[in-house]
């Protein structure tokens, strides 16, 4: 299970742990098998980018709705590597920089990886680092081009990169004949499931076990991790009873989601 | 109701009360159920971000239709929070200023903003702070991302930050991916019925009872609560019966929008 | 009627007087009841701004075929206003500046006006102001988003503004959202029947009655008041009897406006 | 007849004569009745912006195929006026300069002229002014807007101006909400029968009467101006009957426009 | 034949012959009557503007397919004129030029020519020089102005210029009336036949009679002198037969082109 | 077949061979037939080149699937030339550049190559070089142009040049009237068939024979070789039976591609 496995990668960490503080602040639910899965193949690349040296460079994609949990999945997995060098590229730390600024940003996190031996990179949300909107299909298109030289240039011989790059809108990614960058593409579920529905209630504490049956019994569409908190913490400002306000507030989230 | 509702939010306040002195000169009439629903939910939002420490942001959206009171309840609501630091972002303060200035007045208020332990931000206008126009959906995409950005990126361990946004467009704001950045989001209502209508007229003075009955007989489609103001001063300035101007007024206001 | 509307407002005037010089030299003719009708809606909105405080702001959209005389009755209704403070907005005045500095002087009218007790300002021709030109539906979005502000911004406690905009396409001003900014609308019309007619041509001088009546028997179609003064003109150049040479050109005006 | 015509108003000139110099090298030919009735309009307006103090600004718009003659005829008419100043604006002046020094030199020459009081300004081939391309409609707004003020603004009292605009694309003008700025517009018309192809063929010399006749006898479909002087001139230089090789170049000439 | 027309433009030449060098550098091959004629019009053009006062300025279009020969011919007969001012303006000597400074550089050259009394202008590759894509319809508006002037301004009186401009896309400057700067277009035509193939076989040489014989029956869809070429040339390399070579090759060529 | 093919080319390098280190590092598998053939057709083009005065310059296009070995191939073979003059311009060496320096970099290898007599580039990526982007059809129309120009301009007399250009997107470079500038083109193939699927995996290592069959009977969709290793790197990594794991990671990837 999830614990077993965060635990092997657990070993200490040096100076760049600071970058990983704002990511995955509450830990990680291991909500089900799905989830268990993508956790697994994840350690897999983890070991393919230390062990073969036919593919000195893994780029990998991890996409899903936007709250699943992919910035909290790849963060802490590169944590966890073990890697000699890890880093995260993410807009939260680029605001206020130009378009040449950002990309002299990104390329330098490159540059410095291919010093070492071997290296974790997180690029995160790679829509907001591109400036997408879908209105007009704006975006920019020197951090796009960057982007696709950085995903597919192997690293100088003898050097090894793994890549987790993060979207919520994998569909243009591909229109952007970016999907070609990576070597593969894993997705980041929701909870779409009564079993996994309690497993996050538990988790989340503060309910009784007949409480968190009763509640589950209210779960009927898809919801994400994070909406799934928002609704849990709302429902508890609430007066009355929480599980029926937890009802409410459920009910209140799907007609929103119509 | 929404007197004593505002009363529990009304205690003192400090420095920056200048800033809200352009927002809802005259008060808030508390119209109705419907409205007081709105002013009800408002407040828990309140609660919660000073209460979960799960939910350290909490971003709300409000839309209703230009007129309907946004800029008004939001101001309202978070001046009268109590909170340790308030902060209104106005397109009105932003007039002369190129993009990279209005984009960095914004991030100041969040970055002030992360240094409080308890903060409430309202993001007034957002289709006015992005530039939008329908007409070829011309937009500031810094300003967009910038907001996207901002509004879910979360406070620093231990600070909580609760968003009012606005807008009379949220349908764009969809085309724009910006609704993902909302927990959730409140309808701002017009005056639909005459309850609602005669409500107002009496908040507004100068009519006796049965005037009021008789204008009242006159409304017939929705009106925003700006509109029905104006129709009632234009009414005031023509010659002969108050109630019968109103009743011409009103009937002109339908006419233009056909 | 017209004489006596115009009177009760013509009292003496002070320095911007020059500003004026320009509109509407050979003074404005109340050609029939719906020229009067809006002459005397005109003057309400004088009144209103000046008398009520619940409406401290007052917007009102004068819209007309080009040369229907938008910028003649404004500029008057203002300078006949009587109150302390009367500017135009316009784009002949703007010309060789850029957007940038077009701004300024657009937002330094405004200004100024906040710190006179009641003001009144024109914004002449909304769509040269904003160089909108229908093909690709081309303008500058920073004066529109600017007038979008302006338009809509209370002025200080305790003070208050009148605003007479122009245009002869209020359709891309709704397109723009632009309408929202306004408490109302007012058309300004072109010449439409013999009557109307009649009181243009004996207003302009050098013809008998009954050429005259001749006269406005060949009138069949709308026309604006310029256009039918530039018909007389050119009438007047050619040879032979004026009626007929009127009928000529009037006849030359229909067939190009096919 | 023409002749007559263009006599009344050939009296002497001054100082500006040289910028007419590239205009109308060879003189014009009044082929016939339909250029002719042009030729009285376009002095009809020399008359009325002398005389009428009603309309102080007459602008004119000339349209035409290109090699019609507009140019032409336009800097005739106006080096003819005997008004104090007359000017053209014509892109082949403006060559090398950037929009806002194209709009500054524009701007110039109006100014100048509302300090006589009485001026005529040619603005020859509008579409080349503000550089328009009807491939993804692409030109300069900056100039489109300023025409469109310019063409528009009444001189200072007591002054008066005539314009002579000219264009190859009226449809364009009228798209562009350009058409509004003229008091009329004249066509310049092509050579459409063997009369006028006759009259042309004997002004340009070289031919008996009867080569004349029987050249004549191939004209088929309409030809400007400067394409048949352009086919005459081909045809010289081939060997053998010029007649025969005018037949051949005009069919040439037919085959080229189908 | 061409030999003899070629001939009689061949006299001495002398300082900018350098610019020539690029072009045609294994001369021209008369392949056939088509091409003939087109040799014999464009003769006729030199003498034209030569001897021709009533049309100082001649500009023809020279299109066809890529690789028709377009360049070598246009450079030819400038180069062969005689004239006292010849030049190319070509797109491979304004690599690295930005728009301006490449509009410098063109006008410059034309303002050179209007200092001598007979010129030749050879303007290469249009679309190349407007730096024309069709994704989009992209181009250099600037430039393309630029050459709507230029092909267009009649030189000052006593000078004369002949203009051949090269453009394999005759429709795009259609679309962006650019023809009617053009008096006349001609079309350079590819190897439609096998007599025009066995021309071109014999003067590339290595080939006796009854191979060219046996190449050309291989001969099918038109191909042009470019693509002949090296069709030849790169059968010369291959092993075995030449004449079966070129039937692969030429079988390749037809393939890739359907 | 390719062993010897390549022998041929392979004699000693010089100075500029670094550039060639970071491509085919780990050398080429000849998998085919059709991967032969397109070795022999690129060999005779380095014949040519060196051979024939005719064709100086001769442009030749690599096109095929991301991944396919386009730029190995080019690289390889350019490398092996033993011609005195190679280079790879390639996006990889020109992130950070914009678009002026971009192109001054490509034209200085150009030029370059105009000094020695025989020169062979390989122009690699060059929808990735001029920034192209599907979405909104976006790229540099300044790189566009230079190439268009520089894969077309022969070289001064006596100098030979072979360029080999790289793409995954052969449809657009036609759409961008890029493809005129090739005197062919030559597809890179994937693996398409068994027997080419065991070449490549004995090639690997690591397999028996029989393991390679068996392997070999789960093939079914076109792979390209890229894709390929990284399909049995990602086995090898998984526990269990290695032919099992490829099974599965084929399957994947068949799923992912659908
Ligand atoms: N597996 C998980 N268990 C518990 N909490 C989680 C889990 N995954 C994410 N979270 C929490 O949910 C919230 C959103 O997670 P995160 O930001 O990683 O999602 P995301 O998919 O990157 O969202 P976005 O698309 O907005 O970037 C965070 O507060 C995070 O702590
Ligand atoms: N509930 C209310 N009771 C009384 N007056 C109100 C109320 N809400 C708004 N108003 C008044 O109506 C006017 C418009 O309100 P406000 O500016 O808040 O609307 P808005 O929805 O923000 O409009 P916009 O879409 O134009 O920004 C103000 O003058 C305000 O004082
Ligand atoms: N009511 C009127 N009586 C007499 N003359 C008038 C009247 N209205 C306008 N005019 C004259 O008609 C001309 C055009 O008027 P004006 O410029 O005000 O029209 P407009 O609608 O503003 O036109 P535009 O749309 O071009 O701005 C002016 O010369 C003005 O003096
Ligand atoms: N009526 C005329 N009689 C004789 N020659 C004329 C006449 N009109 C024009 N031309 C000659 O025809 C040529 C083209 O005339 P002009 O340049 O005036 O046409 P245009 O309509 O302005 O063309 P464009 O649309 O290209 O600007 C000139 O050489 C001019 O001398
Ligand atoms: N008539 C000809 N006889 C022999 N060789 C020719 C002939 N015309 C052109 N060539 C040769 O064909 C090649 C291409 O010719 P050229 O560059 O003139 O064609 P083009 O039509 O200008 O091509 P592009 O459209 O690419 O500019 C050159 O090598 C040139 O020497
Ligand atoms: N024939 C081959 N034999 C063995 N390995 C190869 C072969 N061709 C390519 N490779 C390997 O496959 C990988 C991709 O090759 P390469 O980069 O040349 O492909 P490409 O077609 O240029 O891809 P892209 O479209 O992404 O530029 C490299 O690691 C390279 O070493
Ligand atoms: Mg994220
Ligand atoms: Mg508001
Ligand atoms: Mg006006
Ligand atoms: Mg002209
Ligand atoms: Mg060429
Ligand atoms: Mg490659």
């Amino acid at each position: 299970d999830f614990q077993r496995a965060i635990k092997e990668v657990r070993p200490s960490f040096g100076a760049v742990e600071d970058q990983f503080d704002n990511y995955a602040q509450n830990g990680i639910i291991n909500f089900g098998p799905t989830f268990d899965k993508l956790l697994k193949s994840s350690l897999t690349f983890v070991e393919q980018a230390k062990n073969s040296s036919r593919t000195p460079l893994v780029s990998v994609l991890l996409y899903g709705k936007p709250g699943s949990g992919k910035s909290s999945l790849a963060s802490t997995i590169a944590k966890e590597s073990n890697y000699p060098f890890v880093r995260i590229i993410s807009p939260n730390d680029l605001i206020g920089y130009n378009e040449a600024a950002k990309g002299q940003k990104i390329t330098k996190v490159f540059e410095d990886s291919y010093k070492s031996p071997l290296s974790c990179i997180v690029v995160d949300e790679i829509e907001r680092l591109i400036e997408y909107v879908p209105i007009g299909a704006r975006f920019s298109n020197l951090i796009l081009q960057l982007l696709h030289i950085l995903l597919k240039k192997t690293p100088p011989k003898g050097h090894k990169l793994l890549v987790f790059a993060t979207t919520s809108n994998p569909e243009i990614l591909k229109d952007m004949d970016l999907m070609d960058c990576f070597a593969t593409t894993l997705m980041v579920p929701s909870i779409t499931n009564r079993d996994e529905f309690k497993v996050v209630l538990k988790a989340l504490g503060g309910l009784s076990s007949s409480e968190i049956d009763q509640a589950a019994s209210y779960f009927s569409t898809p919801i994400t991790i994070k909406q799934l908190i928002m609704v849990i913490e709302m429902a508890r400002q609430e007066e009355g009873s929480l599980v029926n306000n937890i009802r409410l507030c459920l009910e209140d989230f799907q007609l929103r989601n119509l």
